[in-house]
């Protein structure tokens, strides 16, 4: 998502919080993905923020966006200059409370900030994965919060939360552990990429292996394939914003000129912007795990793989509240597919809000500032808590 | 524009068709640019199908887009397995009919298919310019055909018909020339690039900037950059198409295979073809090329080159009839564009046609068979040309 859109914290910040890691191996038989392939162990970057009650019932899974990581909220240290990713949504009297509820949030597996990934050294040969790592799903990515969830000693998660890839996880998490959740909120996200989301992620990802450094994965010892990245991710911030967003923020306006170059710099700030972006991504990020976290997306199909194709029969296997939520100029998530999981939730009788919320700023809306999401996810978590403590 | 979308010519061909030149130097001064920049001399390569009339008036200038040539339609010779770009649109009985009109098409200056541009070989260096070709403009191209106009001895085009980038030096030419023009026909067009648009040629321009073999646009002895050329090709085929159009054509279908891959080889249709659009591309088209014309297109700003900020101050030029026609589905260009300058050419008082077509192709429709496009076309070619007859 998009770094540029910061926003200093709203309201007082969770404080201090610690990255940790949990790593399991299956009792020695390794972890079997969705590939088919086994991973010998599994080590998930995760933060925790909060205090767990005596029960064990507050517990927020938070699931982050394609290139996110764990640092949800709060600050590493006294100096850090940003906090977490979803600082304005959760710390205290924020609509996800951490003053009522534990939140979780972990690294996803294929990621590469501090989950087990195409960087980590595979241990049978002590050298970077590489292209050598299985290709990993959702489901996978699920499977493993499981794992993690389980060894925090939390029995049913009282909701699971994210946008974009997050929701992703979210819909996943509600449909394949089902006695494990008691409400979803998936945001702004989809039960399947379209095809025109598909195209978006095979550009990008051609971007990368285009470039020679790329070496085929293997660049671990010989340099990044830092322009191929950065191509790849102008794409992706592209389907970020909008039409609308983009010619509020940038219009033509110039860069650090008056008038046009004549040559092929920047000239208009929107460039810039790109370029900047693209740049900025290559320092914190991996390229690998770029593409496997897009393709991750790609194969991510609710339907296919819980309900052989019918999306009604995917949700008949969940039983939780849910609280949708899309944006109107969302054009990579657009509302109609939110549209169609809130009517297969609801021909499966199920408990579901749905909103559409009218925002100018596409896709990335969900990160920002917007009472009426911070309304809806408060209310909809109090309402959710309340059930459980009969404190209605 | 997509060659995917090949249709065989619809009804009878104009036939055989030359591609010619024409050079010109000024009288020696060379030809100054709007960069302040000179051309020692200019070639055009240019095709024209039909008959001029005796007082040569039912010439119509046909303007290509981004990356199409002076091949408007019929064939080359017996072999040649297709006819120009826009056939379905013109040659006898067809919309631009050339059994009325005489029809001329030249590929832009900038360009890579026989008229000046990057690959030309610079006379003072016999060296190609590369990058030290000057950045063009809309306004030069046009600027350039003008001068093609002028040699073939026509004072006064009945009209200049184009879309997209084409649609802009239609737009170009009403203005910069208007006692030249008696009607003008921008389809699926837009006056000046939005931020989004803008957005999506840097990033093409970037990818091919990103790959080494560009070498900073000197490589036509050493290698093309093909795999950033691939890449830029894929980000603008995207935006030709549109959600709908891609959920139609591809949606989430497999390429040659029942079940997912689970490696990086492409899995979906839609990956699949974009891969091949992107290499067939390189195997026709120059990357320098490719950077000139999109910054041409990013360029053109109808309103300030000619009306110092004011589109209403830019139509006060202008005297021709208009033919402004947009598409449904068409987002790089959308209806919203076409309406701004309809409004201004209207308060100017000038006789305007305007038509959203209702099309789920995208920005490409204007390319496609299209009952209404062709019915609107003929009818507006019809009456301008009998107004001039007096056979009304």
């Amino acid at each position: 998502m998009s770094e540029y859109i910061e926003h200093n914290a709203d309201g007082p910040s969770v404080g201090l919080v610690k990255k940790e890691t949990f790593t399991f191996d299956e009792g020695g038989s390794g972890l079997t993905l969705d590939s088919g392939r086994t991973l010998p162990s599994v080590t998930l970057a995760y933060e925790t923020c909060g205090t767990l009650n005596e029960d064990k019932s507050n517990a927020i899974l938070v699931c982050h966006a394609l290139t996110g990581d764990s640092h949800v909220a709060g600050y590493y240290n006294e100096e850090d200059p940003k906090p977490g990713w979803w600082d304005l949504m959760v710390g205290p009297g924020k609509p996800i409370d951490t003053d009522k509820y534990f939140i979780i949030c972990s690294n996803t597996i294929g990621g590469c900030m501090g989950s087990t990934g195409p960087m980590t050294r595979n241990p049978e040969t002590n050298h970077p994965y590489g292209t050598s790592f299985p290709v990993v799903t959702i489901g996978d990515m699920v499977r493993c919060q499981r794992r993690l969830v389980d060894h925090l000693g939390i029995d049913t998660l009282l909701a699971v939360a994210g946008g974009s890839v997050g929701g992703m996880q979210v819909l996943e998490w509600s449909v394949r552990y089902p006695d494990r959740v008691r409400a979803a909120l998936p945001l702004a996200t989809t039960t399947k990429h379209s095809a025109q989301a598909i195209a978006f992620n095979e550009v990008a990802r051609q971007a990368i292996m285009a470039d020679p450094t790329w070496n085929k994965g293997d660049y671990y010892e010989t340099g990044r394939p830092e322009h191929g990245l950065a191509v790849a991710r102008m794409v992706g911030h592209i389907t970020y914003l909008s039409d609308e967003s983009m010619r509020h923020k940038f219009d033509r306006r110039l860069q650090d000129r008056v008038e046009l170059s004549f040559d092929f710099e920047a000239d208009f700030q929107v460039e810039s912007y790109l370029r900047y972006q693209g740049n900025k991504f290559v320092d914190r990020f991996d390229a690998n795990s770029f593409l496997y976290l897009t393709k991750a997306a790609d194969y991510f199909n609710l339907e296919n793989q819980h309900g052989e194709g019918s999306l009604v029969s995917a949700f008949s296997r969940a039983s939780c509240r849910y609280l949708v939520i899309s944006f109107t100029s969302d054009w990579l998530y657009p509302t109609y597919q939110s549209k169609a999981m809130v009517k297969a939730m609801k021909k499966n009788g199920l408990d579901v809000s749905f909103c559409e919320i009218e925002a100018p700023w596409g896709h990335d809306a969900f990160l920002l500032p917007n009472d009426r999401l911070n309304g809806l996810l408060s209310g909809f978590l109090n309402r959710v808590s309340n059930e459980i403590t009969g404190d209605k």
